[in-house]
């Protein structure tokens, strides 16, 4: 079993976060007056998106839709920033174990710890989804939801990712970062409703994307609130509260934001209930899938992949004439950095 | 037992919801200039709440606190409308178990439906809290979200409180529509967090408060999203989710906003939690609790009250120094009707 395929599998169980650029409002605001969306090449893609935003932001159009509706839903890894060769989240709780593991002299003995501190990933897949639920809940609990959110965010500052060799948080769309902001300066609310854990994508989030921890719904483990001598903290218990993935989603974005949206972007199978969700709003909605065609400046998948599988999707977005993003295709700059 | 405390009782088990009254925010706006709080009279609860939202609106104040960090949250029964002699919710159920007897024959003969269908609330209370569950499990699920929202809305509309004789969705109180008014002109973001059901407050409560959907919290029961014909569709179990009082306010505060609160407003014990995390902001936070002593307006309670009991947070409130509303005293005007 290949290092990376078996780094893909035990990702199926992680959840993921999100990295660090800014002052995308302020760089684009002049742009968005001639051109919202520059990094999108010319054609049917783009002028699909400025042909809804115009249409339903149009007090005179049939269509329009008044500013409290516009909800617009966001998944993160694979349709903000990339997810291979496993989601970011993993690479997290790896180096987590290993910070960790100066407090745990025993782990050196137990799986899936000593996997992880010996670097043998096939070990590690051998553990099973037992062992990697362990190795999740090890990381992300048994502390208070400050001391969480601290380690989150230096371990974003100071991580980089295996083969691309730049911080994580250097891999986010700049298209999807022009989108965001196109949508808001249109009034939308934009929201993410991700797989990855909550607590990890707030650490760092807000900043990236310049969305508010409040619109940031995801995965979540279960928490105690409790007086320490007098002080409440909220400590982050060993025990899963609820998956934001495939039928979670429309679940949580009922719950947590409590309408539709008329705007849904994701990249996989694990998206297609909320872009069902949002394409049976009574006012027009709009879908779009990201389709990962780019093997040269990101990476190409789709049927077969562990991470962001898009196969049930793809079928379902080209039957039912969603917008699908070729990567190639229709964006001109992929990464900021480019 | 008398019938009132029998439904006091009862309603321990229910969930709550919220009126309708309209356009707080246009016909307050030209007092908010001169006199921000007018049914508040003069003295020193209204101007500790203006001092402290004058300071920390003030960037020249050492305790300004900017804009995205302006969160307030506030309970809703008994602390934004009233709970008594029952929560309202309780009404809506038993009202909803009589209108959907029609296609329940069997129901005649079952409790907790007979007891509901006879006006018997002795035979109600005697069975137990799992009869009362199993009341308003029927009443809450069993439907699509949309159902459930269009009987809730119905409801609203046409029923009236057993001994006041108006709408419940009058009983709300001035004073707390023009403070929350007041906050949003102070760039507060204002949030419901009830122990009432999430979705039977948002079928009415945006309208009433100016609060929408997405900032309204409260206790949820299960879902399960399925395709019916193609078409996606989210039903209500009969399954408590959460349910969001005392330690679940701050652990849900934190789930769904993300950020610690620097304003929190309630009446009861049940809203001593989330006083308590408010109050650990680093940053200055307001703590402020509605004291029910008002029996010619409004009702007079706390200690031994089985509606928001208000006893051991009227002692931690007046220990820390927390701001305490005394309507009788405090309130120049308590219904917008008065």
């Amino acid at each position: 079993m290949k290092k990376t395929s078996i780094i893909l599998s035990i990702s199926l169980f992680i959840f993921i976060f999100v990295g660090c650029t800014s002052n995308i409002e302020t760089n684009n605001s002049t742009l968005i007056q001639t051109n919202p969306l520059p990094s999108w090449n010319e054609g049917e893609t783009k002028t699909s998106i400025i042909n809804y935003v115009t249409d339903v932001t149009n007090t005179e159009s049939a269509n329009f839709i008044d500013i409290p509706d516009r909800v617009a839903v966001f998944d993160n890894d694979g349709t903000l920033w990339s997810e291979q060769p496993a989601y970011f989240q993993l690479y997290f709780a790896i180096d987590r174990i290993k910070e960790l593991a100066k407090d745990h002299p025993e782990w050196k003995d137990i799986q899936p710890y000593k996997a992880v501190l010996e670097n043998d990933m096939q070990a590690l897949a051998a553990t099973g989804e037992h062992g990697l639920m362990k190795l999740v809940l090890t990381t992300h609990s048994g502390m208070t939801t400050d001391e969480f959110s601290a380690s989150v965010k230096e371990w974003i500052r100071t991580a980089t990712h295996p083969t691309k060799n730049v911080g994580f948080d250097k891999l986010i769309y700049k298209p999807m970062l022009e989108l965001l902001d196109y949508l808001r300066k249109n009034s939308f609310k934009t929201y993410i409703v991700s797989g990855g854990g909550v607590d990890f994508m707030r650490a760092s989030v807000t900043e990236v994307y310049g969305i508010p921890e409040e619109q940031i719904i995801g995965s979540t483990i279960k928490t105690e609130f409790k007086l320490v001598d007098g002080n409440p903290e909220i400590i982050r218990l060993a025990e899963i509260d609820f998956i934001d993935d495939k039928e979670g989603k429309p679940i949580n974005i009922h719950k947590i934001i409590g309408k539709k949206p008329i705007f849904c972007a994701g990249n996989s199978d694990g998206d297609l209930a909320m872009m069902q969700w949002t394409a049976s709003n009574s006012d027009d909605s709009f879908m779009l899938y990201i389709h990962h065609t780019d093997s040269v400046r990101e990476w190409a998948y789709d049927r077969d992949s562990h991470m962001g599988r898009f196969d049930k999707a793809l079928d379902e977005a080209n039957e039912k004439g969603w917008t699908v993003v070729d990567m190639e295709k229709d964006w001109s700059v992929i990464f900021p950095f480019d």
